[in-house]
């Protein structure tokens, strides 16, 4: 269905964005559903659906389960750029950053930890657990492992600022690279309190392991991020 | 719960994690249920909680709400460094790429796509819509959108392989870089279908815009990666 050769949904689309940015639906909040809306613009199911489904595409609104549709918050941009932090960076945009220590314990290592981080079988290992706020929303949940001999004797209090300068300064560990995957997950239960999100929300899992000089992994980290607070950017040479 | 010093959860998740790797549960397969799991180790239910936590975390499984758990495919590695398209690191891993064009359109141009591609509001875009498989499973859906001007009577056969490619090679056209971002998104009903893959499943949406020599826009894009088939990977100097 058209008018003036432009299809009817981009044109349901275009106004349900309007009413976005005009703030007449704003940020976390729930989105019509598809019967409301069908009868507000007088338009078919099939036109409302392709309309809400670009919407989603294009990050503006998200869907969860059986809850519903809901207005993302603009989303925090982190670049894959090299030689920046993610502190770094948000700091960079003036953007206030706090960490709560969850959690630290010391575990025995199991397979996936000596081989991520190349030690040997029931080697000790800090667990620790933290939340990341940005401008006092949660942003990131993670887990960190590091061996007990690049830290030894580590402590929660030291644990609330930044881990590669505490291993940098106290530890006198150079750092060399990481490496990183990105992966999409939906937020589980013991996730979904510490992020404040709905379960079954989508969200990243970044995965990062930290060499120092001489490529001995220091660090093994899940870092769970809010699916509608951040998006990672790069750009390519072709 | 511990045992010889070891967590509980460890224990298990490890035991899990063996039979997945001797293929006792195979890719796809639906993972048993919690109280299957209780029964068979022995353990409380918080315990078996912790370590499907944990092997969700690490992507060995996911979970779909309402269906159950799933064992992971091997994932497919996408590296974010410079210089190489996807394609060509696909078949760099010896993997065979098929494209399934769905549809080409010409629509108008929406505000989004005015501001993306730098065009006049109703400038005449090609819509594009393919399906990428790798060794015949769908990994990707995406809709592609190319003014008019820059790939003048484009059609659907010449859709068929690298549109990089075309666009050097018919079109003339010098191209310079892409910016690129990652989000996560969960499975539609529109993209479920496309792509073989459950309603609600976590998967990537990868938006792009490629720039010709002169910083002009010539493409902007959506891919939607099956969660379970593809990851980002990129290293980081510190």
């Amino acid at each position: 269905m058209k008018k003036d050769g432009i299809a009817l949904y981009y044109i349901v689309k275009e106004k349900l964005l309007d009413m976005i940015d005009e703030g007449k639906y704003t940020p976390g909040e729930q989105f019509p559903t598809e019967s409301d809306l069908c009868e507000k613009f007088g338009v078919s199911r099939t036109t409302i659906r392709q309309a809400l489904s670009q919407l989603k595409l294009e990050g503006h609104i998200y869907q969860i389960q059986g809850k519903g549709t809901f207005v993302s918050l603009p989303k925090i941009e982190q670049s894959v750029a090299p030689y920046r932090s993610f502190n770094e960076h948000l700091k960079g945009r003036g953007q206030q950053i706090d960490t709560e220590v969850v959690d630290l314990t010391v575990v025995s290592a199991d397979k996936r930890l000596t081989k991520k981080l190349e030690i040997a079988e029931n080697d000790p290992v800090f667990r620790l657990e933290r939340i990341r706020y940005a401008d006092g929303l949660p942003l990131l949940f993670s887990i960190t492992y590091i061996p007990w001999k690049v830290t030894p004797g580590l402590t929660k209090e030291e644990c609330s600022g930044s881990l590669y300068a505490l291993m940098r300064e106290k530890f006198s560990i150079q750092l060399s690279h990481c490496v990183e995957s990105i992966e999409p997950i939906l937020i589980d239960e013991a996730i979904s309190k510490h992020l404040s999100a709905p379960i079954g929300a989508p969200s990243l899992l970044l995965n990062t392991v930290t060499y120092s000089t001489g490529n001995i992994p220091v660090e093994y980290s899940h870092e769970i991020f809010r699916g509608d607070r951040a998006k990672f950017t790069f750009e390519r040479k072709l």
